[in-house]
């Protein structure tokens, strides 16, 4: 373990893709929707960086709602870790102050941003890619994750890839939004192009530079922060600073500015964990490819997910199926979903109706 | 209302073709599977029984283990008109039993044999069906309902009609078991044949008779519950002779056996409720041909029964459904069941497989 190497998982979300499992105050990285049916995503993630990290080297920026529920499933790091947003402000205020955080404890820092909500089935090729863009970052270079594609995918960005760099990795050209289906095709039938999985590594330093220069506001505040930490009054000046900052991502505001960028090549089975369906392709499957808890009865049924969350009765809740294909079922105490897996993004339509109802208790 | 006149309504059913909202203690009849989504089908029963009879008239046959639930539909009637099988022994024996009782009352009853678990849409017509085999059977003869089909239903018996009768009924030539599709085809477009819903019609005294002559075992029996009953101890003779009683249908054991017999042309939208298909039939629809309770949230589907059987949570589960069809979704506090319509009479593989794992208490 590198002394100088740490880790800022971020772990916000609103909790909708996968209600009613999902909630506000229980968001997909808290649900264990990998292929370990025991494990959260957010315990993956750490226990993942845990090969490489110190654990008081790994901190974790949420929301002020969810730090009982994040604390809660990852004991084992310091409290001092859990870094609470007062409100969401997208990604750049977070990780700079993140960034701030860790420089204070040591300046020559070494920094890995990741989302909380991943999955990667290839645990070994994901240390090497981590160590690979942490040694890149050391020298000086922001560094990303660029993930090999696997298919046209349309509800991803992509990173542009130039020359090679005696590194080992390669020139960002430039970040592309989420193309259309044909865009995406050609974008990655030329294998120039790589999924963007907002994996970022940088010295401390080298970020706050670029905070500095990019977002000078966001830079000056940061710096108010540093001073009230030190005057032991942080959190007061969270409060009333981070309400004010820009809600601008770290992508749009620093990244998509720098130059020169390093993007180091990955391929370790990286998914979003975007819908149930996703949740469906990680999930252990039976025969039938049926992903099932326990003690469910399916009768001459394909293809489907069901997410038993239910907690009431001692045994658990009979869930039946019977010659029902590719459908999604899932049961909460509040709630019940049932759809087709391939509409599994309109799992929006319903959270909207609740809220059109003003059901928030079911949120 | 006629001062003679008394129903036997029968009210057994081992609660499997509407698991998990039929359970072994609260079978179809106990729910509110008809027209009305607030009356379960017994209170239905009783409540168009009770525009022709007496409430202490109306007598309810049931399973021991039903009593408490069956009284807590039916609070209007006297508790001695609950007439409990210590054991089942099919419909003979208990029609022999409850026919008795009732003679005891009056000998000059006559009696009216209904189910507890069917539907009749239009009651006007049902009461006037009722009202006219009750005034044929009034007569000496032995009477039946013929319900005129509405299709080539392979799920019931029929009855196949004779001659014209001067009290308005037709002779019963036979009775015929559930016919194969061609059979039931050919015997619909014959015009000749009815459906055997099961309701029967006798004077108490001649009923009796009957029992003796083609029952004679069953006769003695109920000769000695007689005297039990005389003596004050019926419910003893009860446990003890109810057992031993034949296991047989009073269509096979005594009504097919007598001649003349009298069958009453009816048409009342009458139903067994025999699915959650049916069910599905019977329900109010919305505008996308969905039966679903109040609070559903039903995106872009169509054709649904949703049934919500859950009690806890106060304001009631939210059930989403979004983009499905032709589905029973069926939610109850220790079970949901989740099939295509055109497959509600599989359900009962998921009770053989409950049997199988000895889940008893969801059965």
């Amino acid at each position: 373990m590198d002394p100088h190497w740490y880790a800022i998982v971020m772990a916000g979300g609103a909790g909708t893709r996968f209600w009613p499992a999902s909630r506000r105050l229980r968001p997909k990285q808290l649900l264990p929707l990998g292929p370990r049916a025991d494990e959260s995503l957010i315990h993956s993630t750490v226990r993942r960086l845990r090969q490489r990290l110190a654990a008081d080297h790994i901190l974790i920026a949420t929301g002020a709602h969810l730090v009982d529920a994040t604390r809660a499933e990852l004991p084992e790091l310091p409290a001092g870790n859990f870094l609470a947003e007062p409100v969401p402000r997208n990604t750049a205020p977070c990780i700079a102050w993140a960034n701030a955080v860790i420089r204070r404890r040591d300046p020559q820092a070494v920094v890995a941003v990741l989302s909380a909500d991943h999955v990667a089935l290839d645990e070994p090729a994901f240390q090497a890619a981590i160590e690979h863009a942490m040694n890149v970052a050391a020298a000086g270079i922001v560094t990303t994750l660029g993930i090999v594609p696997t298919r046209p995918e349309t509800g991803y960005g992509y990173i542009e890839v130039g020359a090679d760099r005696p590194d080992g990795a390669c020139d960002v050209v430039r970040f592309v939004e989420k193309p259309d289906a044909s865009t995406a095709r050609s974008m990655v039938a030329s294998g120039r192009f790589l999924w963007n999985a907002g994996f970022f590594f940088f010295r401390s330093a080298v970020m706050a530079d670029a905070v500095d220069r990019h977002l000078p506001a966001l830079g000056r505040g940061v710096r108010e922060l540093d001073r009230a930490a030190a005057a032991g009054s942080e959190q007061d000046a969270l409060a009333r600073l981070f309400p004010s900052f820009d809600a601008v991502s770290i992508d749009v505001g620093v990244m998509e500015k720098l130059a020169p960028l390093a993007v180091v090549r990955a391929s370790f089975g990286w998914s979003d964990v975007g819908s149930w369906q996703t949740a469906w392709e990680l999930a252990p499957h039976d025969a039938q490819e049926n992903a099932s808890p326990d003690g469910a009865i399916l009768v001459d049924s394909r293809r489907n997910i069901v997410a038993n969350w239910s907690s009431s009765p001692a045994s658990g809740k009979v869930i039946a199926l019977v010659g029902v294909e590719d459908l999604v079922v899932v049961e909460t105490d509040d709630a019940l979903l049932v759809m087709p897996r391939a509409r599994s993004q309109e799992v929006r339509k319903v959270v909207e109706e609740l809220q059109r109802r003003h059901q928030s208790e079911r949120l």
